[in-house]
């Protein structure tokens, strides 16, 4: 394991996790799921498109819904600060020898696909079309109450490789895992927008996209969001909490399972981690159990995760948990 | 199953669930636990005997906790509503061919030691010292912040003695478990303040004491109690939830183990039920089931319970679980 | 003043505050107050009337809004415990020179109409027709999620007279004020089903309602349905509050304004008052300012009441704010 | 009024509002009330000093209290991200002809002592000392629960000129508010760490710190603290809320005094603002009231303010309020 220097002025700026495109079979079952239960806004909707937000965000979409055979995650997305930094990204994406092509994407500004090095399929894109935010429209606060989106956990057998290539583009590393007494690093966890983390990376057959997160106000919408799924017929959908994790991002959290199985956690805090002076904190697998209360996560959440689609799945070198908490 | 009659105006008035007796091995560690950690209030305490109670009780005790090289429970504890009453519930007991004792119990008024047709050891006083309620001493609320004591589940392999007898007394039925398409009696919960249950009897071998149960003010205790639990050492207590019941009670829970393996109910919410039009509301063991998220018990909550200090245990008929959640 | 004995076993039982009936000018912009913004249950409506009830109620209701020209309360509802125990009411109101009269009231048993010695026009029933409870009928929660009806405010200048009255009727005193450094009563807080309040009579011109009071379940539901209220263009509603009462109760409050000016309470907590050695806290008016943070009651609240439909205003003896907080 | 480009790359970053520093009379009884009370965290402290920091702050300190027989507040602390930032933003303020002084301040890296255009007394630094973030030592959290700092309000005769000057320094304008049918600017809301502020001037005589605002976790808290304060001799602090802004950032909020009459905001929520597409929201005074519940501002906190220490006090032109809520 080595930590890459922190790259404090990038030759382009990503500003943040922005969104993420998924899958799934019946539209009308995932909008029961996201919209009439989680409480998600819909910005716009077709035959075969759901385009979500939360109820803070003023941007078209964080969570975009297709219509599909498939039951894969498409792309994620990420932001970058102004247009001139998609021309740069493309030209950095290139240099590393990774696909780039600008597309047109429904309700965002120029958009650039590519894929990162360890197969992750992304879209970035400096702008989207504006909607209001409803952080003052209580009628429409509901279920879960989620206000925007947070980050993304993939899966990668090659976490040093995604490490050294997103601190290469300006993101900095919060929190890391390691091995018990080893420098074998088990995962990582990388940040744009000053908490801790936009996207992390565990050791685990990948690429695959362990979950999306969304930040939700308070506890009690962890335990309430649990009691509207079971009585709306989604009870099965809580996979994981609502409980505490003791280790990185420390968030009060509940995992997720949509129909189509793509897990969300919606979780309420994180801190803030701005400063120099903020080194990563390295933890060691071991570390994660002290003063832990409840249950183990379950072998699904260990092992199961969406595919991304058209992404060839590699397996860890190594069979063991990446991620044992 | 029979259902007895609602006696409305019994002989004698118990008015409440009052207090629990339970032997320690370690009375600082159960000082840790209850007090340091759950927020409970010490009333009295000496070298063999803690005498706690909740943040709103003016009476001086609802939890007694004594050394002992037992971990029995000693007694449960029951109000009668005047001194009168306790010497009607003298009578009665005796004619039921019931051991009766009057006993000095500090802080506690005249005391009536005596023993339920199922073998549960009780104890019944109409007054106790009073200390001031601390509802607005803020600066005493940490912790899960514990109201008041609400009610005890008891083991029994004759849950429709126990309920012959209770309602006897003047107890309603609020709500009540049959095995599914029969009328084979699980669980029975009875009530004499006016929310659903001071006392319930749930089928498995016994008289053993499963919990007794404490209020807490807000959701947000729930899992607050649990992240202060693990820091103080004691996450392993946390037995079952935060989580929600789907059935009798409908409340938000968490189960815990104190460092005896008593085990100890914090929640939030229940109901009112005084009127006549409301009936026991029946639940077969598979409704239980219905709208449910979340884990369900581990074995040691289905199985494991506290003994009642000398009485004989019994063993249910049937070996199947009588209340499988 | 002089505080009668506690009647433990009065000649009939009347068991709970259970309803109060309120004349209203506009029925569709009381359903938008209490319905789409509190969040209380329809049991039923016609063109006349609006049949409300908590999300916690099995009975038919708790709060009846009556389309009419005036805008008085019409009536307190009271419950007794058996359908014996109204005719032994009749008796008891018929001795004290009382008005009595059995009427029919759709959705309730047989109901007794009368007046208590102060004014108060009451009706007390045994039963009601059953709803379901709406515990767990989460997507219907909304607002600020009513559980059930708590007490009554009742105002009047003879606070003694209502006192004497009702404690005859076996309601216990928890808590009165009394003005600085004398005997003189301003107010009284009387229950029957084991929390402070059922019905409290404080000193000022009368008989007239200052307030019906709900259980709402947390603190953030106080803050939330304000922010709803704005909303939904009933900001001007909010008359005191979010704030805690530093006097009897104890409780956090919020205290509305209805459309047609009625008041209504919404609180989170009480404390269980069952016990004999529970004596009735007595409190000055100057204490009730010890600890005290928050703007003090506005003027509206101090003076403004909902007349009583039939009944003859009577001034207090004394000019000052009977209830000087 | 005229709003300036936003500088993308401006010539030195600033990253964040990073801490305040308040002279106070008694230092004991500001400990009691920000520590013993509030619930900061104590991170140094000597006869004359104390260095505290919110419950997630890693950093060293984020209010500093300083005895002293003036009670002004002495200076604003910004971060930079480097080293490097801190020599170029020595030459962007000597070049603006304000005044600059690398100074040793304990606990922090090199400082830089300056003044903006509208003789606010700043310090930028660009690392403390590190301390551990307190997340997981839930035994620590109590009171109001602090997180960490936020952002300040400053009044200003000269808005326009304060808007100019931290636009032209990269900061971001998220809102602002122009008196109503003009362009007569009342009050510039400014960013660099991608929520609504950092620093906010107000047009109203100045330079004077209206606030220092810190994030609290959940509504609940807001309430608690009152009750706390109330409890400990502080309930006169409380002085506005708690409530809701129906303005810029829309948080819900306590204003407290604290002993020295220096203003603290409590606050629980704000939204993320980093993207282009996020045109700053124009307000007009009259907007403020949409949807408003609630008391309005009292006098004090319309007019009273925590002077500079060395700060010469200029008036507005008009004399009306400039942020009349």
């Amino acid at each position: 394991m080595t930590i890459p220097n922190t790259v404090l002025r990038p030759s382009f700026a990503i500003t943040r996790a922005s969104h993420v495109v998924l899958q799934v079979a019946d539209l009308q079952k995932s909008r029961a799921f996201y919209v009439d239960t989680l409480g998600f806004v819909v910005s716009d909707e077709d035959k075969s498109t759901l385009f979500l937000r939360g109820l803070e965000e003023g941007c078209h979409h964080s969570l975009v819904l297709k219509s599909s055979a498939g039951r894969n995650c498409e792309r994620l997305g990420l932001r970058t600060l102004t247009e001139d930094d998609l021309d740069l990204a493309e030209t950095h994406f290139k240099k590393s020898g990774l696909p780039t092509r600008f597309v047109d994407v429904p309700f965002q500004g120029r958009t650039l696909h590519t894929t990162d090095v360890v197969g992750t399929p992304l879209e970035l894109c400096a702008t989207m079309a504006t909607q209001p935010r409803r952080i003052m429209d209580f009628e429409l606060h509901h279920g879960a109450c989620p206000q925007r989106i947070d980050h993304f956990q993939v899966l990668t057998p090659n976490v040093q490789r995604a490490l050294d290539f997103y601190m290469a583009m300006g993101f900095r590393l919060s929190e890391y895992i390691v091995a018990d007494g080893s420098d074998d690093l088990r995962a990582v966890f990388l940040q744009r927008k000053g908490n801790p983390h936009d996207i992390v990376f565990v050791n685990n057959a990948g690429p695959r996209l362990h979950h999306a997160a969304f930040t939700i106000p308070e506890v009690q919408h962890l335990m309430y969001i649990c009691d509207l799924l079971g009585r709306n017929g989604f009870g099965a959908s809580v996979e994981w909490g609502p409980g505490r994790h003791f280790g990185p991002g420390y968030a009060r959290f509940v995992y997720l399972r949509d129909p189509d199985g793509h897990r969300v956690e919606l979780f309420t805090n994180h801190y803030q981690t701005i400063d120099m002076e903020d080194a990563p904190i390295r933890w060691q697998v071991s570390d994660l159990n002290r003063g832990r209360w409840g249950t183990t996560p379950p072998t699904s959440w260990q092992q199961e995760a969406s595919a991304f689609a058209g992404a060839a799945l590699s397996q860890p070198q190594k069979a063991e948990p990446a991620y044992a908490r």
